[in-house]
Order: structure tokens, then C-alpha cells, then sequence
């Protein structure tokens, strides 16, 4: 059981609206600041990637009650549906029957979740910028401007789930001690759009991920419930395909028609939308500790901002009030050792699937068009199918399970050393699928 | 030739006022800003490690007239002189016949820099807080508290010389794209003291860089010219031999007695510093890019603040300018390019010089006092006497020449690689000096 206590949120995302609702079930006195404007009264920005919830996410949603709510919001992509130029569209599935991750608008969801946050009883206060923070003493100061007096605003505990550029973890950086690393992708992305068919209908199949992988750069698009698909271009900033090189709109026609010709003309505002929406950067942010005086914490992408390449960014900050949680429910009052347990369990984790996730950029742009990846893909599901509990693929471990992240990534190399020099057996386009290969993939698990 | 421009440069430490003097030189007008008082006239804080200028920074303080100034102020070190528990002094030279890097007091030699850097013309504004940057525009915002109005202070370039700690860098760091890290050791600082004996003599050889290695933490003993001291001692913050641990008098003596008994009755401050003096943090500092719209650079600590080990950062910080001022009498006013240049040859070298000092806290405190890494430490040395255009030891490379810290490191690597197979050789202690081990590394020198 837990003593009530006074808890100050920063950031109304996914992460703060759902840590809201599960510290309203214990109990707790929750104020959720936000600097901007409730986004239940307004259009939502052209600068988000579509959200794909997986295993992760669900757990801590139904942990709370709502993953009905939520579901009813999202599509399921049960595959890959990859789009290579001069040949018909190939599907790759995610995982076994009936698994798939669900595309849902980040609008769409933070909406929703704010509306159950509130329901829970959650306090919201938009419109409200922090501007510093007391770490020692749990205070917040709050007010119109930097140059004006502060309103300070005292708490238990306060929690930073503000984001990537948080300012709590702003405040523990000034202090001594505080690791801390941001690192900028050299490829930017941009939103776009393909509007709803006729009647609401979608006109690329619904229950795919798109991707069309172009090396340096790619097109995907994931579905929404109205019938269109948000998609996003990844490209680099600079060189000889690059969003600098796209400064007219001849130029992005063009460009549009040599690479992604059985798309263009679903994309009637294509112009209007590559010039209206910001080409927006990514990063991975690395920090530690996450905590600070056993009276605040921080959470989600303040915590842990990744690349979004394995879609895993919200499952993850999910995952880490699903952690948290685990830890309040164990140690009752005792918060030094609950921050303490949080941030030793979560931190290699988050480390973890940074590393996934900036390395599935390669996967995505590039090798899902090669025939040899395909290959490998096969022979992994092939072998994981008939000996399940040998061979979880590295994909589905991330996606399809609660497995820590760090564990996910050691057990990933393992599996790609294997993959390796089996890749590298004679003829293993042909004996792909023999006893040949079987055997040695058992013998090499093996050697660990 | 230059036009001459207005230069703000922030921060009036080594590297702010060596750059100061080179600016002048060029005909700039050049105003120096520190928050600090002028140091020359208080007494410098206990919170330093003695600075030992080596080749690079030889060369970057003769390039404009003053090396014979800093010199005089300066006392050669040529050895390691190091204390092991229970057996006489170890003495290890550093490099060839003759050479040797300076201990300086940061106080004097930053007293006698700024001196020189007023003696060229350069202006110097202390007490003066800046709290803002325009980067665009190379605009300083000065003023005595945040709160205040500020005063624009206009400039053609500006210089962040402001330390591990910048300003200028955080105001970058806030923009998108800039990548950053602070990572910080587990190990900190405090200084102490060894007093000259009768008539300003060293109580111990002050020709020598004095270490008492003892595996997770250290001592260490720099001359001064007046006869005393400047100790370091390097230990754990937390842990069973850490700060944390020392928090009575008697355990600090009890510590001393047990680990330095040869030099604690030289000590006789030693609590009353012990408890004065800090314990400061050891942190590397890493971002990328370097300079904003041409108009603004980082240089020294501002830009890649490293840890003590190698002894390297003044000189790393001193060779920025070197390699500043070729590329400003190579470009003349084009300023894009010196920039571009600047920050492309010197980023892989902070990065390196980063590297190897982070490696070198292994060396100083644990390998110094094993038989086995002496005994490779003289093959090395045998063999870099008779081909000395074959291998130059990495500390001599580093320290002894001016061989860009990426190759250094490249080198280093190698040569460690020829010197583990080396030290496998069956008998290596009674062989060491033979015919076979020098064809040994010559036969592995051809690998590369």
C-alpha cells in the first residue's frame, strides 16, 4: 500500500498521461503540466511519425484497463509490404499468425489518453511553462515568461516525462556528475500524406507497414482508420540525394517519379506538403542518472529519446512505467529504493534498443530489398518455427515480447553470428531449407 | 594578409589568452571576457592538478615569442618517479636523453599569459557575466545577474574559450544538430600539498613526475619553483578505498599511513586540506560542430574537455591555436574556410587525444607498478634506440612530437598488438634483450 502523495508531471505525451492514470490508481494527487495548448482543441502538427503499438505498449495499457479503448483506435499490420522499383509489391510477415503491430496517429492517441488521464482524475494544467525545478526539494517554478517571477509549485515527487528536450533533465545536467549524450542523425524525415479512396477506403492494402527502400533513403506509410496513410520520407540533410538538393517543386516532382512512381499519384498534395511540413531531425539522447534525490524521475523520451526505426520509442517509455510500477507495487513507500531498482532495470534497456533502433535503419532502407536478407529471414522463420523454443527472431523478441531490450540484443548478435556462416554454406540458395542447414544452425547454438 | 576585425573571445584562461596574444599579432581588435574576477590578483584555488607542457605546447607558445617567459616559470620533469610499497623508488624516463615535459602552476602560468596577452593589446573585461549568445549574429549579452537586462556587446567573430563548462557551446547545444557528450569518471580529485623544505628545497628529486600507484586510486607529487609540491590524489567517489569512506581525521591519517607512509611526514597540512580543498570531478566532453555560421568557434576545453592522464590538455588546447592560425594564414578573410578547416583537422585529433588520456588512468595507477608492463616499457625502449625511424613509442609520440593524436593513437594500437605477441614469447623475461625479439618485431611490423 502507498501513502498519498503530491506528484507533479511535466509533459502531457503518451508517457505522462499514462503515468498519470496509473498514479491516480494509487492513490496519488497528480498535476500534469504542459507548456503548450491542451491538443484536444487543436489540429495536430505535420511533424509526426505514425505510432506502431506492439506487445510493450499493450502490456502497461492493459495493465490500467484500456487497452480496448486504444485498440479501437489503431489498425493492425501483421507484415511488411515492401515496394522495390520494377517489381511487384513483396509482403514480409512480422511474426507468427496473428501477430502484428497496430498503427495508430500520435494525434489521435495523445488525445485519448489525456481524456483517460482526466478521467482517472489526473489534473491538467496547459498552457503552463516550467521554467526551473528544485531537485532537492521537489518544486517546480512556474510562469509566463523566463525574465518574469516565478510561481513555485511544491511536490512529493515530480516526474519529467517532457520529452527529448526536457527541462528537468535540463536542470540535472547543470549538476555535477550527470553523464549525458545527444547525437544527431545526418538523416532528417518529413511528413506526408496518401488521402482515404472513395468512401473511406484505403487504396494501398491497410494491414501493411509500406516501405520503399532506397538505400540513403526511404518512403513508408502506415495506415489510419479514415482511410488515408501517413507516410514518412527519410532522407539525408545534405549530399547528391538529400532534402537540400529538393529546393523547387520541378525538383520534387521529379524526384518523386524516378523513386517512388507507383505512389506519386495517390499523393495529390505532395508539393504542399513537402514545402508546408519541416524536414525534423532525430536523436538518440543518452543520460544517467535518471534520477535525482529520490524526489524526481525521469521517464519516457526524457529519459531515453531513440531513433524510430524499430518502433519501439512509446512501447519503451510504456515499458518504463510498467518497470516502475512493478517496483511501487514491491516497496510500498519506500521511493529511494523504488527510483533506485527503476533506474538500474531500465537504463541497460534503454541503452539497448537505442542500439536496435539505430541499427534498423539499415535494415529498413536497405536490405529489405535484397534478395540475401530475404533469404536469411526465411531460413531464421523456418528454423524458429520448428524448434520455438531454439529460435526467437531477433525482430519478434523486440516486438512480440516482454524480453528485457539488453537481453534481446545479445541473444540478437548471437543469432546474426549463427546466420553469418550459415549465409556463407555452398549453394545455401538451394539448400535453404534442407536438414543441411537445420543441423548446422543447432550445432552453432551450441557453441554459446 | 588580414583585415582586421572585432574578435570577442570568452574566458580568460590558458587558451583564451594565448589566443588573445596570436589575434593581436594579426592586427585584431581583441576584448577577453571572464564572470571571474582577475586572477592575478587573488590567491588560485586548491582545486588544481599541476599543468606539464609538452611539445605542442612548446610550439604554440614559441610561434609568438614567449616560450622563454613560461619556461623560466617552469621546472622539467624527465622521469616518472614512482613509489611502490615496500621497495626503493622506481625511476622510468619519459623519453630520450634530454627530454621532458614543464610543471607550471595553472595560477602562475594563466597570471603570466594574461600579463603577456595585455603586453600585445588584447582588452580584458572582468567580473563580466555573459549570459547569452547570438550565434548568427556574434552577439555577446552581458550583465550582473540573468534576470536583468542585458547588454548587447557587438562582434565580427567571437572565440569560446570558456572552458569544459561553456556558455557559447550551451547556447549551440540548444540549437538542432549539435552533437554532444559529458561523461564522468567514477574517480575524482583533491589537491594537496608537499612544503618546501629549508631554503626552498624539493624534499624530494624534482626533476621527476612522482606517482604512487596503488590499482583504483593515486597519488601524485608535481614541483613547484619555490620548492614545494602540487599532490593529486586520484580515488573513487564511492566504494571501500574512496572519498566517500574519508570522512574523519583519523581515517584520512589512518589512510595515509597505510598506502603513502613515505611521504605523510611531508605532509603536515594534509587534513587541513584534505578537509578545505574539494573534491572535484573528472568529466570528457565531447560536440560536434565546433563553429556556428562562421562567425562563431569553440577552442580548448569549451570544445573537448579531457581527463588529466596524459597530461595533454593545455597542450591540446594550445595546438588548436597552432592549427587555427595556419588555416587563418593560409585563407586570409575567408573566414568559412578557416572555420571548416579548423574544426575538420582538429575533431578527430580532440577525439583521440580524449581516447588515450581516458586509457592512461589504467597506466598511471595500475600498470606502473608491475614488473611486466616495465619490462615491455624497455623492449620498446631497446628497440626504438636502434630504429628509431621504425617505432616511436606512443607516450613520445604523444607527448614528444607533433604527429597529429589520431595517427598517435592509430600507431599506439599497432604497436600494442606486435608488443602483446612479443610478451608471450616463451622466456620473454631472459630473452627480452635479444636478436630474437627484435626480428620479432620487425617480422610483425611488415604486417601492417
Amino acid at each position: 500500500m502507498q501513502t498519498p502523495k503530491k506528484v507533479g508531471i511535466t509533459g502531457s505525451g503518451l508517457v505522462g498521461s499514462l503515468l498519470a492514470i496509473y498514479l491516480k490508481r494509487q492513490g496519488h494527487h497528480v498535476d500534469v503540466y504542459d507548456r503548450r495548448p491542451d491538443i484536444r482543441n487543436m489540429e495536430f502538427s505535420g511533424r509526426s511519425i505514425n505510432l506502431a503499438v506492439s506487445t510493450r505498449g499493450w502490456k502497461a495499457l492493459e495493465y490500467v484497463g484500456i487497452r480496448e479503448d486504444i485498440q479501437a483506435l489503431a489498425i493492425p499490420m501483421d507484415k511488411r509490404a515492401i515496394h522495390v522499383q520494377g517489381k511487384p509489391v513483396y509482403y514480409q510477415y512480422y511474426g507468427k499468425e496473428g501477430e502484428a503491430i497496430y498503427s495508430i496517429s500520435r494525434g489521435v492517441l495523445n488525445k485519448k489518453m489525456i481524456d483517460l488521464a482526466e478521467q482517472a482524475g489526473a489534473n491538467f494544467i496547459f498552457n503552463s511553462k516550467v521554467w526551473d525545478v528544485s531537485l532537492s526539494e521537489a518544486i517546480l517554478y512556474t510562469g509566463g515568461s523566463e525574465k518574469e517571477s516565478w510561481e513555485p509549485q511544491e511536490y512529493d515527487l515530480i516526474f519529467g516525462a517532457d520529452g527529448a528536450f526536457s527541462r528537468i533533465r535540463h536542470k540535472m545536467q547543470r549538476s555535477s556528475m550527470f553523464n549525458y549524450s545527444q547525437k544527431f542523425l545526418k538523416t532528417g524525415y518529413k511528413e506526408l500524406s496518401i488521402p482515404a479512396g472513395a468512401g473511406n477506403t484505403h487504396k494501398m492494402d491497410k494491414n501493411s507497414l509500406h516501405i520503399w527502400p532506397r538505400g540513403e533513403f526511404m518512403l513508408i506509410a502506415l495506415p489510419n482508420l479514415d482511410g488515408s496513410f501517413t507516410c514518412t520520407l527519410f532522407m539525408p540533410y545534405h549530399g547528391a540525394c538529400s532534402f537540400e538538393q529538393l529546393d523547387t517543386e520541378s525538383k520534387v516532382t521529379e524526384f518523386f517519379k524516378a523513386h517512388f512512381d507507383d505512389v506519386i499519384k495517390d499523393m495529390p498534395e505532395l508539393l504542399t506538403e513537402f514545402f508546408k511540413n519541416p524536414t525534423s531531425s532525430l536523436v538518440t539522447i543518452k543520460c544517467e542518472p535518471w534520477t535525482s534525490f529520490d524526489k524526481v524521475a525521469l521517464i519516457g523520451d526524457a529519459a531515453h529519446a531513440i531513433v524510430p526505426f524499430y518502433g519501439q520509442g512509446m512501447n519503451v517509455g510504456f515499458e518504463d512505467i510498467t518497470v516502475l510500477n512493478q517496483f511501487i507495487e514491491k516497496h510500498g513507500d519506500n521511493w529511494k529504493a523504488i527510483f533506485e531498482n527503476y533506474q538500474s532495470e531500465r537504463k541497460p534497456n534503454a541503452d539497448a534498443v537505442a542500439e536496435l533502433s539505430y541499427r534498423n535503419f539499415i535494415e529498413m532502407s536497405s536490405k529489405t530489398a535484397d534478395e540475401k536478407f530475404i533469404l536469411r529471414k526465411n531460413i531464421e522463420k523456418r528454423f524458429a518455427a520448428k524448434y520455438p523454443d531454439k529460435w526467437m527472431p531477433l525482430y519478434s523478441r523486440v516486438t512480440f515480447s516482454t524480453d528485457p531490450y539488453s537481453h534481446a540484443l545479445e541473444q540478437g548478435d548471437f543469432q546474426k553470428s549463427i546466420m553469418d556462416k550459415v549465409m556463407e554454406m555452398d549453394d545455401i540458395e538451394q539448400i535453404w531449407d534442407s536438414q543441411e542447414v537445420e543441423n548446422k544452425i543447432l550445432q552453432e547454438l551450441q557453441t554459446k
